[in-house]
């Protein structure tokens, strides 16, 4: 795999803001697999494609839910779960990623999963966290993050679901799955 | 049915704290009913006998739900919801209870269910706003319950998930199935 010229399909997709995030995101993933024991390769990889699809139009992304059979489940939630799927599909299609562990990561980063995979954990993280996200409480996130992955993406998705509440919008069970699991994997430890 | 001799075998499990709320809960619960065309007496005995094993031991709820085959979720999730399911039982196999509409209401008035019913949407509600409750924004949820029980749900079942989330505790999947599709419900209408 030519990683120069998948940056270069990548950056094509979307627009500068979307791709500055981009590098932050790979960025910290990648030091997050240094200091979590994680494959850095795999995660500078699930990191770059994580947002390949996150600026495609949404009659487009509802097109390949649909005829790739993608989780119908999506369709019902939010348009901003939806590019995690498609993307996932996307660099697949196009580009050939095989890695299982690559595209669940992808596939995972916005919604999280019961029994996140050290991978998801990091690309879910690291989407959270990097230089460029400013949000209520990131801060005590990112400090989370120096000491356990599993706490910070507890934290993360907690934020995350208390803007959904606010809102008066649906949260997706699946997140709610994955925070469940992590808390039980925080008492374990 | 006695409903006096229900009454004094309702007031003699639970101590008197809770017994002014389940007082509460029924006027509550009455006037609920009147607002929405629900079932008055139906309502009523649902109310008076929602807390019915509230007050039990821990390990005597954990044996019902072993023995009387309850759902098994339960005992994963936190203890604040057994007593719905086991106050089900118990209210049938001492009472013979038997409406199931009722015994639902009972069930599901801590937890929420996806496709709540009339009645279980105004047991759980009388049981977020009855004159004893006092906490953080339960008078926007009183406001709201004099237009909309559904509006009202959803925004109860939000202030639960937010406490949880500030606890750093596990959401009851259930709940956020029945927020989710009371926010349906509200678009629908």
């Amino acid at each position: 795999m030519d990683l120069d010229k998948l940056r270069e399909a990548t950056r094509a997709q979307m627009p500068d803001k979307r791709w500055k995030h981009t590098l932050g995101v790979v960025d910290t993933a990648i030091a997050l697999a240094v200091r979590y024991g994680g494959h850095t390769e795999k995660a500078e990889l699930a990191a770059l494609l994580h947002d390949y699809s996150k600026a495609w139009a949404t009659d487009r992304m509802e097109t390949i839910i649909r005829e790739q059979s993608l989780p119908a489940d999506l369709l019902v939630y939010d348009k901003d779960l939806w590019h995690a799927h498609v993307g996932a599909w996307a660099v697949a299609s196009e580009h050939g990623i095989a890695d299982e562990e690559v595209l669940d990561a992808i596939r995972y980063h916005t919604s999280g999963r019961e029994g996140m995979t050290l991978l998801d954990k990091i690309v879910c993280l690291a989407d959270y966290i990097e230089p460029g996200r400013d949000f209520p409480g990131v801060d005590d996130i990112r400090k989370l993050a120096e000491s356990s992955l599993e706490e910070a993406l507890v934290e993360a998705f907690g934020s995350t679901i208390k803007v959904l509440v606010k809102r008066g919008k649906r949260i997706f069970p699946e997140t709610v799955a994955a925070r469940n699991d992590l808390i039980m994997q925080t008492k374990k430890a």
